[in-house]
């Protein structure tokens, strides 16, 4: 059977300009993993009338239609009701989705639920159930007349959520090709380096190919092979895999792993270390990104934002004659903030970071962009200076992936210290 | 005349999720302003017949049809040649633009216009040229059938430009009415309890319109109303202001402003007051999210993330009896965090957070989601409990903007503990 999906968002925001259709990116990324084409995207508002129109033009071009949006607890909130119609479908009240919402509202609120959120608990008949873990609207699925209706909520967190852990299972189970990908991941060097370095290879590739993709500074190289069955598909892209990493080297730092800093924990905890830090231009970046990992807590012990000079002294103890004489930015304050940071913190490494994340140059006319990111350990302390541009969230961000990259290395026995190319 | 608008987006990349449609966010935002409703986005692949099809659909439901994409020199780009057909226009070659090209090339390339490249200044017959200041291939704007045909390129830089330069003086011409829009912004209130309390207005407010939508955490109203001239719209949104105002009470933080963040910093500069805070369950979001402000170093100090209890205990001086007796995640810890955060940091007001962002609960079996938020200051200490579901980020978005809500009571003088629901 050949599928062809098209995206019906619902949402006035939308026709706006308030918010751009994330969601569909997101899906259509995940269709095209899926094998599964995807021939139209559409955009209707919050209109029940012309949503019903939409699906009557979508259904005779496509046999799944994802919806986006409309889910939710307001009166304008009218997929649900607007596609069981289409095709010819009761709302029924879940009673398990019910009771969740009666469960919340009582924890939270200690009242009954109201009628316009009961609403999310009506579903059409014989449909799946797909379960929001973030949010109150469940979405679902049903197929009726050949035709596959998958519907999802719009805030795009829980989309995101709900299409990998939901319509994917139950998306894969309808298509018949293979196709299977793996993401290598690369920091410390810029897409051109990457290209560059495998120059005549990418182009080359057709079956796996290899395709770059860059993301706040870091490179993705994603293998993707297409065969008859998933043996074969992974076979094929094993090889390309080692190829790449013997060409790009230490800048490679994972396979299908999510995040830096995720590898990072990991090296952490196999090695029973654990981590802090003491952050100026970052201001908390450092920690937030990664206590955002679930388990941080058994490694990460905490950083000190130190904003202000008086508190790299009083708290950190960066002596007051190297702030004033070398300069809030600088290797000197990199190096101490992160001893300062170990020191306090207990910590057996730390990170320290300091550098001009603008808008304007700091008291020294360091220029906007210099960052000194200093990594303290039982062996020394190891400081990288690096240069990067005018954006205050790419240097913040940059700033906090190079602190990851050095305790990384730190933990692989790799060299700490040199910097590559990042554009 | 009435104008809706439908937009029209080419490109295979758009269905294969490479990239968001962001020209239909910056574009519809656009007609937004011009009051030029919109009905539909429509995406396609650089397919003709699906092109030709969608374009039937959209002459039905539109009389502005706004194509981006399509228009550049390769084998795929049909944009043109597909909808002067759809209009029966003939494609002309266009002297100027024809003489552009071959400029460009003789200085970039030393050689003749290839074929391909030269399809770019073939344009509808009778067209307004829109001039691209950025790429090579011009767009074009027409009118037949009492539909306006206007094609962009895709490239968001040059689609902005070319929109903003070029196509909204068309399209000005032929708009009648202005529309003013303004934003009020609330926390402390979720969106089914803002449209209980507005309930019966909403919905019958015709011009102007009162719109909610939902924004991580917080709700925004927008008031739009359409009217001959810009001064009368505005005055006819002033009085809704109030009306909300009025209404929601101390959960209105402001109109038109960027964010609860924002408007704190703001407030703390026009005081003179000083903000440090002390993280546990946050891990450092409260300080970067304030730190992602530009200027925030002119009040704010630093933040400790003591995300170990050790570090709650040695540099915050939380006692380790309460630790141990009342818990980590104690309104009594709470308490001491933003004292503790106060006196080591030397700051005015301090913010101690510290909850239970999960996935699993707490030493004490304290449910996740469960999350103590205090404020220390020169009038005393005060303390919000919140539960806020299961979901890691929001849990700590949450606390964080219920961090710097407290922060805005205190320093307007409003009730600062008291928690209305969110859902």
């Amino acid at each position: 059977m050949n599928y062809v999906a098209e995206l019906l968002a619902v949402g006035t925001e939308l026709l706006l300009g308030d918010i751009a259709n994330t969601d569909a990116q997101f899906i259509s990324q995940g269709l095209s993993q899926l094998g599964i084409t995807v021939h139209y995207h559409t955009v209707v508002g919050d209109n029940p009338q012309r949503l019903k129109e939409a699906v009557a033009v979508a259904r005779t071009r496509a046999n799944i239609i994802i919806t986006t949006g409309g889910l939710g607890p307001t009166y304008d909130d009218l997929t649900k009701q607007t596609l069981a119609e289409a095709f010819g479908k009761t709302l029924l009240l879940h009673e398990p989705t019910a009771q969740r919402l009666r469960d919340y509202f009582m924890r939270n609120n200690k009242r009954e639920v109201p009628a316009n959120s009961m609403q999310q608990a009506m579903l059409p008949e014989g449909c799946t159930v797909l379960q929001n873990d973030w949010g109150t609207a469940p979405g679902c699925a049903f197929v009726a007349e050949g035709i596959h209706v998958v519907m999802l909520p719009g805030p795009p967190r829980e989309c995101a959520s709900m299409f990998t852990n939901c319509a994917i299972p139950y998306l894969r189970a309808l298509s018949d090709a293979t196709i299977f990908s793996r993401t290598i991941r690369i920091f410390g060097l810029g897409e051109p380096a990457v290209e560059n370095k495998l120059k005549g290879v990418m182009e080359t590739m057709e079956n796996p190919t290899l395709a770059p993709y860059a993301k706040e500074g870091e490179v993705l190289l994603r293998v993707t092979a297409r065969a008859g069955n998933q043996a074969d598909a992974e076979r094929m892209v094993e090889p390309v895999l080692h190829m790449v990493a013997d060409t790009l080297g230490d800048a490679v730092y994972g396979f299908d792993v999510p995040s830096l800093e995720a590898v990072v924990l990991d090296l952490l905890k196999k090695n029973g270390v654990t981590l802090g830090a003491a952050e100026s231009c970052t201001g908390g970046l450092f920690a937030k990104r990664f206590t955002d990992l679930p388990g941080a807590s058994a490694v990460f012990q905490g950083s000190v934002v130190a904003y202000s000079a008086a508190i790299k002294e009083k708290v950190l103890g960066v002596p007051k004659d190297v702030l004033e004489e070398k300069g809030t930015v600088s290797e000197e304050t990199a190096r101490y903030l992160a001893e300062g940071a170990r020191r306090v913190l207990g910590t057996d490494l730390a990170v320290g970071i300091t550098g001009v994340a603008g808008p304007d140059s700091d008291e020294k006319d360091n220029p906007v962009g210099l960052v000194y990111v200093a990594l303290a350990g039982e062996t020394g302390t190891y400081v990288r200076r690096i240069y990067m541009g005018k954006d205050r969230n790419w240097i913040r961000t940059l700033a906090t992936l190079h602190g990851y990259d050095m305790v990384r290395r730190y933990l692989t026995g790799k060299d700490i210290e040199t910097v590559e190319e990042l554009r």
